[in-house]
């Protein structure tokens, strides 16, 4: 006796899967459950890997078995294959064990050939339903099994209906007469193209239509999608044979989708949409306009309570919100698929939360039901619908940071910084930005950006603050001096007004509308579920108190890092910091500094405050200082007035600051290593502020961070200044505080000797940009010009900066955590890279034992919601956590 | 009984290094061969040790063991110390387990106060001696052990000598009177510093002088010292007390140093000078002249034979040609010191062959009694001795490629090629150099630069064309629009004579004269020998066939890498590169690439050529393609016009192609990855000229090199692509050969990812230099600015990349190492970084298991030797190779 490759729907069930495919397993599964579903069969996945040892011949048995099943679908249905006057017909698709876009579509109608096509025209007493079924199955098996391109049957449909002439007709409009006619043209191409003809035989279309699917499986576009994905090569794919029922046979068929809650709300009601008398695909060709599905208790009262009924079953069943296909045929209801239905960020929270209350689900599902990426919609303004509906974006660039704006243009920060004064709302237009824009992109709306990826300073900077941003939209060609920006023959110039959506990328030319997005209530109770599981921290990363009260009331529980740095570029300390600088002595500097200091300190003061009860992790100054100084003429000659020194001495400096690769230069530590003063000074801003907001009640925990560290070298005399300064303000204050001082791990160096930086460091914070940068060798900045076609040709999966590359950069991850854990086994971990807010790094940063991740305050549900994701994972088993 | 604290010089030997300290025990071994030697006693390093756990007071018994010593030495001499008849004086000198130049100085004529003085005078019949011996002792006292500012004794000398008046005497003339004076003035200062009168009791002088021998083991020169050269801070100084012998006690009486072999020739005559009726320090101090040693002949024939006949001895005894230092007191010779003797280069070589030879070594010794460095000086045309007699240099900059060369100064590689061509010889003076400069380079006979390190593009093409090279002269100012040079108020221009050392660094003005090395008979010699020892493979980077010429020559076993950029700046080539760059459209690219090939065909024959037998690695093009480009006004309009583009693409381009971190950027594998055309033609010139060669009889091996791989997705096309054009090849020319498809690993994610690798690459180079800026964030052209500092203040033990970072890169060395073996156990792996020329990293690339290293071809035997060491170090035992 041979294998078993062909199981009946009735013979299947849910847990199948791997055998039947997720479609076959699906239809079995209704099948057991009482749903009225066309009866079928599947082709196990089994016997698509036998034929393809078999030297693409079906396995011994199986073509035997097909037929078997195919007497029972004919039993059942009370039709026979083949048979002129009262014929079966059926659908073939495939269905593998996870969805794969890339394979085959679905063949309809499969079984009409001349002597059917009568049969089926007297049976249903339609000859027009008979003659178009036909067609559209020549049309469908022409193109998909045999491989004929489809524009060729397009044409002719085209020139039928007389597309783009004065008396241009619908499909409905055929009639009969003329599809018979199309589809004889339709044999004839295919006659043309393949050297064949048409398979007249029922069992011949059959047998070639499964065949069809299983070459699929090895199609290119198959295979690209499981290499992308990581989808083994093994599985194999099923084949759903399953007899048609159709909703164009009259008044008393139609065919519609329904979601058992709404998708886009959330609401608890039935939505969707049917057609009277139509095939499935009418319904989205958008031929008639649907109606919604409520009207369908008017129209077929019976069956929409029978309908009802079975939906709700199947939700309760599947205890998720069904996406359902159906199609009733001459008064009878037929279920044609079930799956979990798509839905927003918001009716994703809604539904959980709701189904959790009415104890459908636990409290553990909802939080898994909800996808972290999903809660980005929720956290800020969204474009209003009805925009995308009447306009076209002027250009798409990179989604860079979530959230729509509209504003008027302006191309320079300074004069932004002016009309934002003024009560104005402004989109900052620039080709890149430098951290010299900052004060201009603090006021504005939103950014746009020309040039730069999803981690340029603009990104960056955008998702800190939380402002829309579309970065890198390359089609812009920006003229600053004439104040005009250019997309194609399109221009806008300074005061035109401009809407972004930083979620799709997409810009708009006008003020258009957008939508403020409400924290429900459901909301903050899935945020609470989410702290119940989750086990790993969630920090802000943020550099002035204004964020880090947003941070906070997102639920950050501390700041992962505050850079300094952007304290220096506020008002007038940049004058103070650039005359840091340019100074030649030790003395010099101190003096600059000295002017600095208190403006740290009251920056300091107020993230303590805002972080009552909380660490706030301070980096020391890390980026190369020709970052800080100007670099054109006129900057150079007022910063020359202002430090009271010579023209060609401010432009030596500059010059001699020059770098040819800055990422690998003079910064980091390196900077506090030479010039211990700036170490000393903001240690002891720092050190006054806790003191100060120590008295006022408040609870402090400074945690001070030395940046670009490569030994134990190299942070020990940064690490010994900054406890003798802790020391020397707790005498003079009178106030002791608790603190610690700790590094980032960000050089691959860094991680391979991380045992023996751990005996100084007190805390380890991996900074994943850099390491990213240092470990794969590539320049965030540069890597444009490359990067996206990498990705497209597959030589990297994602963009590193984006999703952290485990396999590599992730090595130097747990190197790091283990070796510093061994110094030091209460070693606290975390991690500041931009990867801190992206649910599959974070999932990643779980596995590797990290204690928190930090990420920009907009992010933190998100975070918190992969984090919490990761720790139920884990507790199921499905992913292990390093020891 | 208290422990054994104190040696006599005749108890101990050359074994009791650990105890007795390197002078010790080389008195010691001395004393037991027979050799007269001054009485004399050892207090042991454990006693010093003892001190500082007894809160620096002796350790029980230590003082009661020196005093019976002393007794007897007493009885050996004859004299008793603090009598004022017969004073026995002793000197007292540190003396650590290595030789520490952070130690103690030594402390003369100790025993001397106001009565014992007397006593010598007497003794002597020499009043002037005596009070010359107290004021020196007085002095040297003050200074060493009671740490008075000795520049306050130097003021009375020069006072009493007249320094700087018209009756400027010697020391010499200055009267026993005078010098009692002198004396008596001395303790006065002493008194004034100190607080305390001069030490009149001889055991308290003693006591003092141990103490303060004790104190100087923890003196900060000895801990810096100690850190820098990895010294433990345990081991503790020995104290050598002995008895004084006088050369200046008439014209019976000298002193004198000595060479058993000429330490700078080699040749095998005995090397030195004398002073009569003088003290030790006047043969240094230059105050009479000294005679030449054979003149001891003829002066003291006697003496002269039991002194030849010591040294003989002792040279034999140590087998090395020993530095000796004696004193003839009174007709007595006293031999006072001996030790294995510095050498030049050419010295080491000629005395290590010639003993080998004479049967006092065997050839592994020798092999190890010339460091690797010292090579260097064989190698290269040097400064004449006289220059620097004459001459101060006009300038000082790192010692960036060896060899003297002069020539006159031409700050324009244009000029400095039109001029070379008309047979100038030429000095080229650049602010820096980039690789648009090299035509100008390849044809100066040296190169000097206002900036850059030891790895700044001028000085890795020096050293890879065998140049000198004086790199980052900082205090150089050059102006090239008035083509004129200054180094403070002196200015050199265009046209004048210039001279270098780029083994010193010194920069002269005028035409110096140089001397040409000679390859003698024993370089080669000891060559044979090394290459019997050494079990490592050494090849060279070599770009042209001139060089790769060279480097056979300098016996290279195969090219471990041809950078082949370099050929794409000769001549018209460049301008084809460019067009390249600039073409919109494969097929442009195409089109240029089709200009090249025939250029790269025919070097590669020319290095196959050269290389017959041997193994030559060829690196696809590396660079970022802006290198290639010109940047200024009229090179980019000269672009325009000969590839028939408008200006504008041009600039636009240049811009394009600008990148913030070219290092990180778009380079390496990354450029053939997105224009596969590149590497496709770059093959097809390596295989053509292999097969060309092939048939010409020439034994060929190319090996293709990818630079810059991050993981096998990025090396698998490319390695697919040089394949596939491999098997066309020899298709079409009907030639079969051997050849191999590997890449650099030279991104720490290459070294992590190495297993996945070495599935597709079929050998492994380790680039060391990328890989130690990418390792470190460090980047070798922006590091000047704090590198320097960084190894002065020892936050780094040496620049890394002079010297590979052991600790850190060196572990990426060993994983990726490693982990390629792993997969393919025949992996043959070899590094091509700067650092295969350096002995150190050559040590520990050996302990890694590599199989060759690569270096520039005028470095190929200090390679060698120091493979050499490497291996004979492993069979003693004294390193372990990884395995």
């Amino acid at each position: 006796m041979s294998k078993k490759w062909v199981y009946l729907f009735r013979e299947g069930n849910a847990g199948m899967r791997d055998l039947l495919g997720g479609k076959g397993a699906g239809v079995a599964e209704m099948t057991r459950s009482g749903v009225p579903v066309p009866p079928g069969l599947t082709i196990t996945t089994e016997a698509c890997n036998a034929y393809y040892d078999n030297d693409k011949q079906f396995p011994e048995g199986m073509w035997e078995q097909v037929l078997e099943g195919l007497k029972d679908i004919e039993n059942q249905t009370g039709r026979k294959f083949g048979d002129p006057t009262n014929p079966l017909l059926v659908s073939v698709r495939s269905g593998a064990k996870f969805s794969m876009p890339g394979m085959m579509d679905t063949v309809l109608n499969l079984g009409l050939n001349e002597q059917t096509l009568e049969g089926l025209a007297k049976l249903t007493n339609n000859p027009r339903f008979a003659q178009d079924a036909y067609r559209r199955f020549i049309q469908l098996f022409g193109k998909i099994v045999l491989g004929v391109d489809g524009d060729k049957f397009e044409h002719v449909m085209d020139k039928a209906k007389g597309v783009h002439t004065e008396n241009e007709r619908q499909d409905t409009d055929l009639t009969a007469d003329e599809l018979a006619k199309i589809a004889a043209e339709f044999k004839k191409i295919i006659k043309k193209e393949v050297k064949a003809d048409f398979p007249e035989d029922p069992y011949e279309q059959l047998r070639m239509a499964i065949g069809a699917v299983f070459g699929s499986w090895n199609g290119r576009r198959a295979i690209d999608y499981r290499r992308l994905n990581k989808i083994p090569d093994n599985l194999g794919t099923a084949v759903n044979v399953q007899a048609m029922v159709f909703g164009n046979m009259g008044n008393d068929s139609a065919t519609g989708v329904a979601f058992t809650r709404n998708p886009s709300t959330g609401d608890h009601n039935f939505f969707g949409e049917y057609l009277i008398n139509a095939q499935g695909e009418d319904v989205v060709a958008g031929i008639r306009t649907p109606q919604p599905i409520s009207k369908l208790s008017e129209e077929m009262p019976e069956i929409y309570k029978q309908f009802v009924d079975i939906a709700k079953k199947l939700e309760s069943h599947y205890k998720d919100v069904q996406d359902v296909e159906f199609t009733i045929e001459q008064g009878k209801l037929w279920m044609l698929q079930t799956r979990s239905g798509k839905r927003t960020g918001a009716a994703a929270v809604k539904i959980a939360v709701e189904m959790a209350n009415e104890g459908i689900i636990d409290k553990a599902t909802a939080v898994q039901r909800v996808e972290p990426a999903q809660l980005d919609q929720l956290l800020h303004p969204m474009l209003s619908p009805e925009v995308r509906k009447n306009n076209k974006p002027l250009t798409t660039g990179l989604p860079a940071s979530p959230g729509a704006a509209s504003g008027i243009v302006s191309f320079d920060p300074d004069e932004a910084e002016k009309l934002a004064g003024e009560g104005q709302k402004i989109i900052l237009v620039r080709v890149e930005t430098t951290p010299e824009d900052l004060h201009g992109m603090a006021v504005a709306k939103g950014l746009l950006t020309a040039r730069g990826g999803m981690t340029s300073h603009a990104a960056v900077v955008a998702r800190g603050m939380g402002k829309p941003c579309v970065a890198g939209a390359g089609a812009l060609q920006i003229d600053y001096a004439a104040e005009v920006a250019r997309v194609g023959s399109v221009t806008f110039k300074k005061g035109d007004w401009l809407t972004i959506d930083g979620g799709s990328g997409e810009v708009y030319l006008g003020n258009q509308p957008t939508v403020d997005p409400e924290m429900s209530g459901d909301f903050a109770t899935l945020m609470s579920w989410v702290d119940e599981f989750r086990t790993m921290g969630v920090r802000a990363n943020a550099d002035i108190p204004r964020y880090a009260k947003v941070a906070r009331g997102f639920g950050a529980e501390g700041i992962g890092l505050c850079r300094t740095e952007h304290m220096f570029f506020e008002g007038e300390r940049i004058w103070a910091m650039r005359e840091m600088i340019i100074a030649d002595t030790e003395e010099g500097r101190r003096a600059a500094l000295a002017k600095i200091e208190p403006y740290q300190q009251s920056d300091f003061e107020g993230l303590f405050r805002e972080m009552d009860g909380f660490p706030v992790i301070i980096r020391t100054l890390d980026p190369p200082l020709h970052e800080f100084l100007p670099h054109d003429n006129e900057g150079m000659k007022e910063l020359a007035q202002k430090a009271g020194v010579s023209l060609r001495k401010v432009k030596t400096r500059v010059e001699m600051l020059h770098e040819a690769n800055p990422m690998l230069g003079f910064r980091g530590c390196r900077l506090g290593n030479i010039y211990p003063e700036i170490t000393e000074m903001q240690a002891r801003a720092i050190f006054k502020a806790a003191a100060k907001v120590k008295q006022e009640g408040v609870t402090v925990i400074p945690e001070v961070m030395i940046p670009l560290v490569g030994g134990i070298s190299e942070l020990k005399p940064q690490s010994d200044l900054v406890h003798k300064v802790a020391k020397e303000v707790m005498e003079e204050t009178g106030v002791k505080f608790e603190y610690q001082v700790g590094t980032m791990i960000e050089l691959p160096r860094a991680a391979l000797m991380a045992d023996q930086i751990a005996e100084v460091a007190e805390f380890f914070s991996f900074g994943t940009n850099d390491l990213t940068q240092t470990t794969m060798g590539l320049s965030r900045d540069d890597a444009g010009r490359f990067l996206p076609l990498y990705v497209e040709r597959k030589i990297m999966p994602d963009d590193p900066f984006q999703t952290i590359d485990q396999e590599g950069v992730g090595q130097l991850v747990e190197m790091g955590t283990a070796r510093g854990r061994k110094t030091r086994p209460d070693l606290e971990v975390g991690v500041c890279g931009e990867h801190g807010g992206d649910p599959a790094s974070i999932h990643f940063f779980f596995k590797a034992g990290l204690d928190y991740v930090s990420c920009s305050p907009y992010r933190v549900p998100i975070a918190k919601l992969a984090a919490a994701h990761a720790a139920l994972a884990a507790k199921s088993g499905e992913i292990r956590k390093d020891k």
